[in-house]
């Protein structure tokens, strides 16, 4: 019987999961519950391959996701049809047949990501889990100034978490833009692809910096200075989004609106 | 000992709990939790009184509250002190002493909702419960036309839920918009007060005009009939939002810029 490759955007609420990777433990994670219900559909046993893994608690309002299926199913029954066997926090939101050749970990181009900080005197009640929230006020013309350092190639080893398992720290950061709306600073960040908690170090950086607690330099000396601990701390997962991949065009990896979709800003190209 | 009145505004994300009001059974309510944090404050158990009683499933970016106390405390320790005993879905926001004569409930002028909708071909997994999703095209411009007629004094029989406990079906809606942003279409209403399920049955009246299922007039028939059992369906509480209450400026009653927070249009006056 021969196979076919699917691939999927999928849209989910990190907040209750222990991170996208299924773990030998008895934890909730997004792959599980996507394979569970991928699984009822091709009725058949399911395994995926995603684009971005992402830690406990972190969003993505369109990870990319392939898995390869014996059974054939209209388009319909790998939106729709999951849909029904996923948790109100998972949702399908675009589905395709691809190429053999596609892998949506191998295959992608860049990665995109968005991080949501919100400020405000007092803490958040509504989206509690899906922003960051700071009381302090932060300058975002300090951080975009501050973030410019990161663009291009560079040795991120002050960036990335002490237990990161990739074999190099050089990564390529082609956009990174800052940008205020009302109570909300959003950085929006593209890089062929990023290093463990490099968003949420980088974050972390941009907002003591943004607070006026350390000067816009700091962020090139921490770059510079190729060492962990020189670096700041770690921003809460809860106000990042994974919101893009970008793929060859000979795969057909369908395009959804950039979220996340509470945002007023999600169409821009970057 | 003398007492003081307090008002606070109170900010919460109402997915989880079975409504604003405490009940006898132990089930999660926002007065419960918090009377709870109050009086942990206080150092004397706390009865609290809102302007507006929310349904399970509703949230609040701004319910006014007020309870008496003995304790003098700062006005920190009945915003940030509180918020250290709720839970996260739940945040005081701002807080003022306030004249005897002060009632949360009955000094209020007018009430203020947002119905906030979504409409996606998918269902939504982030703020799966902060909004009401639908996957038809909905036509704001026909559901503002058909809004029309609810402003002004009437009978709202055919809007109230069956067992609506207010003495009087009449009501005044002083304002009544529907406007789209991007994906989501908000109904914005001002009233002295509202009936029960008033909101969610206008919701659901409009829906179905939006999706061409029923004619413009005919909310306005609904409307005169005087029959709920010739209105439409009850639309679900996850789009619902208590965003305001005006009461006589005498009061100092905090304001505090329109919610919900992630709507990119909160500030304008009705």
């Amino acid at each position: 019987m021969s196979k076919k490759k699917v691939v999927l955007v999928v849209e989910y609420d990190g907040s209750r999961y222990k991170g996208w990777q299924a773990q030998k433990f008895d934890v909730d994670t997004v792959q599980e519950k996507l394979e569970y219900a991928l699984s009822k559909i091709a009725n058949h046993s399911v395994g995926v391959i995603c684009a971005g893994r992402t830690d406990a608690g972190v969003h993505a309002s369109s990870q990319v996701v392939h898995f390869e299926t014996a059974s054939e199913r209209p388009i319909r029954a790998w939106t729709l049809g999951v849909n029904t066997h996923l948790p109100p926090d998972i949702s399908v939101v675009a589905a395709n047949y691809v190429a053999d050749e596609f892998h949506a970990r191998f295959s992608a181009l860049t990665r995109r990501y968005r991080y949501v900080i919100y400020q405000s005197e007092f803490r958040p009640a509504i989206m509690a889990k899906g922003v960051t929230w700071t009381y302090k006020d932060l300058s975002e013309q300090k951080m975009q100034q501050a973030a410019a350092c990161f663009i291009g190639t560079h040795d991120f080893s002050s960036y990335r978490a002490i237990g990161c398992q990739a074999r190099s720290p050089i990564r390529t950061v082609l956009n990174f833009s800052v940008n205020k709306f009302g109570q909300y600073i959003v950085l929006d960040i593209r890089a062929n692809a990023f290093l463990h908690h490099m968003i949420r170090n980088f974050a972390g950086v941009l907002m003591a910096i943004g607070a006026g607690e350390k000067p816009v330099q700091w962020a090139k000396q921490v770059l510079d200075a190729k060492d962990r601990t020189q670096g700041g701390v770690t921003a809460p997962p809860h106000g990042l989004y994974f919101v893009d991949a970008q793929y060859p065009d000979e795969f057909d990896v369908p395009k959804i609106p950039l979220g996340p979709h509470f945002l007023p800003f999600k169409d821009e190209a970057l």
